[in-house]
């Protein structure tokens, strides 16, 4: 058992918002506030840059049912960023009034919420309060939809992104057939280097009402191949469903979306995606045919009314576990989750920390042998992998029908 | 009491698909198979498409279990056609092959679930069936996301796009705010000539979490007005979220999209939408700010999982009441829904019957009085006039967390 260590803790969201990372806040708010060695609890703003402008929210004031429908509100509620910290040996500012701010608040706890980028902010404050010898314990709390970072078995946010897309992807599915003409529909979803989230679309057609095709960015895309596909399964039936993963390239490394710079809307605004649309139109073009391009866009990531509840319980128990770890002495860790299973065969949630450092940067993407071999598709293996995690409807709370968010007064803290 | 008619039955479906049209289709064929005086029920395949092809599926042989599961399954289960017949003075053919098929499989009821076209098309094999003398009775179930049927208070399909549509912008409202960096959002939803679907977006606004703009092709868009609604919002507090219908159009009748053509993506698929994209685009370049646009494409009409519960019963309703009024001898009525309250002024789901004649053809528009006065929102009573259609969670059935959808064995009836 290490030495106690009494002090207020900071905790703060990063990166892109998932459906899930509000229940990671209230993991990790909830268990310190309810911890005797952690004084006061801060909710920085906007992350990282909440710290750098002093704009911390006092936790200890909100009311403790509004902090408890943290669990039922998607995005990030304190506000995020994407703030990407210099190594202090380059630039030593920021790092200077990060310590000036945890000085002042008597900051001795810091849990940060992210994916790759934010275990890398993670690891450079806890080695910069190690080198100028500030009792600190640093915990980084995984969350990303592209369930990319390295050495967790899954990333809480990726389950209920993937429950979301293959829910659409059933329901579209059955409105793309309904008529007795063809038509070929293609949906665009998240994921720029790893097709996790666009392999999830075949748990719609492991139950009937799926895609027939899904390119994920793991394999090189063929224009060639991609038409031939698409034309044998609209010559066999007049319709055809494709996903495609955002971040599917050709052989060169060239992003299939950046051919839409050269048909654009005039505009230029590349950000505006249309991968589907571009898609679409090329193959109606080619045959002949009526077309749709579907672009899940941020409705796949924020879509907590159809949250998995295996995601949202995995969302706060790394956020508690980083907090309990923390006051038990552990720092420069982040919470993983490993795969297991009970004695009936069950999955169960269970985590174990990772060195900050071994999860930092890296990237973990699909294998590729759960990718079939005309890489039009996934293989069963993937299907195994998704399926526990996407278990369990949510118990949404709702006000007429609609979503009860979590309204928070946000009081800034002063001192 | 008029005399009885005993006979088979045909159900068909007709327009674009809704979320709960399948469960005006349980309502039909349930209360179908049931009633005495109904011999045999026969599904059209592909709505009036299904009669004219000798396509009928014969429901006496679906397992009961299943065809429940129509309460939970999107789009037309049986199919969908966009079939225009011409008035029989015109042209007789397809009647005459009506009546033959009517003949073939002793039909003497009729059960057609649509929009305006398919009011007009029972109409009209009505009104040819009395000429020729042959009995029959022709109920119309109506269905729309629009809501633009006219004579019924609301139509079944709208609440449960409306709610879907309210809860999907609080969620995006949620994720589109979440950096403290600008940005402005256009979300695009359907309604070509009524604007109950975008107005409805207001059920968000109405929570706290929703947009700031509501666009509706009830009244002329004025482009100058747009802009400097955006940039006063987007001056004040540097988010802004827009949702436009995507029938909004100029004085002169232009619809705003078909700009869209002149900034084409190159292939000219003008179905391809692009409306969001495209003013996003002109907002960016404007504000020179971070923009995106989202168009809720098909997934607003065919999300089940996220349907009204008072809808899904109400689509029921219409289906059960059609049947029931048609053996106890009405014919030519449309069944309609009433708005009504109990006495303790709870809403309460009633219907009335209206003359096929009266409903086909015509269009319902937002009331000019429920929009306000800058033409960019709509009005309490709006809010007042959605609220009680969209109440109550559907008892979605899942199976491994994903919906478990109606499958029919779809036996194509011979004689």
């Amino acid at each position: 058992m290490s030495e106690k260590l009494i002090g207020a803790c900071i905790f703060g969201q990063s990166g892109g918002p998932t459906a899930v990372i509000n229940a990671s806040a209230y993991g990790v708010i909830k268990t310190a506030l309810e911890a005797g060695e952690i004084t006061h609890v801060y909710g920085a703003a906007h992350g990282i840059k909440g710290v750098l402008d002093d704009k911390l929210y006092d936790m200890d004031l909100e009311d403790s049912y509004e902090l408890s429908l943290l669990m039922n509100t998607p995005s990030s509620e304190l506000g995020s960023c994407r703030y990407k910290m210099k190594p202090f040996e380059e630039d030593e500012t920021d790092y200077i009034r990060i310590l000036e701010i945890f000085k002042k608040y008597d900051v001795h706890y810091f849990f940060y919420n992210g994916g790759n980028d934010s275990m890398d902010t993670c690891n450079k404050i806890s080695q910069y309060m190690q080198k100028v010898g500030y009792p600190c314990r640093v915990m980084g709390v995984p969350k990303t939809i592209d369930n990319d970072l390295f050495g967790t078995d899954h990333c809480p946010g990726f389950a209920s992104a993937a429950r979301y897309i293959a829910t659409s992807c059933m329901e579209i599915s059955k409105d793309a057939r309904v008529y007795d003409t063809p038509m070929v529909t293609v949906i665009e979803v998240m994921g720029r280097h790893a097709g996790w989230l666009a392999g999830s679309a075949a748990l719609a057609t492991d139950k009937g009402s799926g895609p027939d095709l899904i390119y994920l960015p793991e394999t090189d895309f063929d224009m060639e191949d991609f038409y031939s596909d698409v034309e044998r399964i609209f010559n066999e039936n007049g319709k055809v469903l494709v996903v495609v993963s955002e971040g599917i390239h050709y052989s060169d490394g060239t992003f299939v979306s950046e051919a839409k710079t050269s048909a654009t809307d005039g505009f230029g605004h590349a950000q505006l995606g249309g991968l589907a649309s571009m898609l679409a139109a090329d193959l109606g073009n080619r045959l002949g045919t009526k077309v749709r391009g579907i672009e899940l866009s941020l409705l796949q990531r924020c879509a907590t009314h159809q949250a998995s509840l295996t995601d949202l319980n995995e969302a706060f128990l790394v956020g508690q576990e980083a907090v309990l770890n923390a006051v038990n002495g552990t720092t420069d860790k982040m919470v993983a989750l490993v795969r297991s299973f009970d004695e009936n065969g069950n999955y169960v949630s269970k985590t174990e920390l990772l060195p900050l450092s071994s999860v930092a940067n890296y990237e973990k993407k699909v294998p590729l042998e759960w990718i079939n071999e005309k890489h039009n598709g996934v293989t069963p293996e993937f299907i195994d992998y998704v399926k526990p995690l996407i278990q369990g409807d949510p118990e949404v709370v709702y006000e007429d029908s609609l979503p009860r968010y979590s309204r928070l007064k946000k009081i800034i803290a002063s001192k």
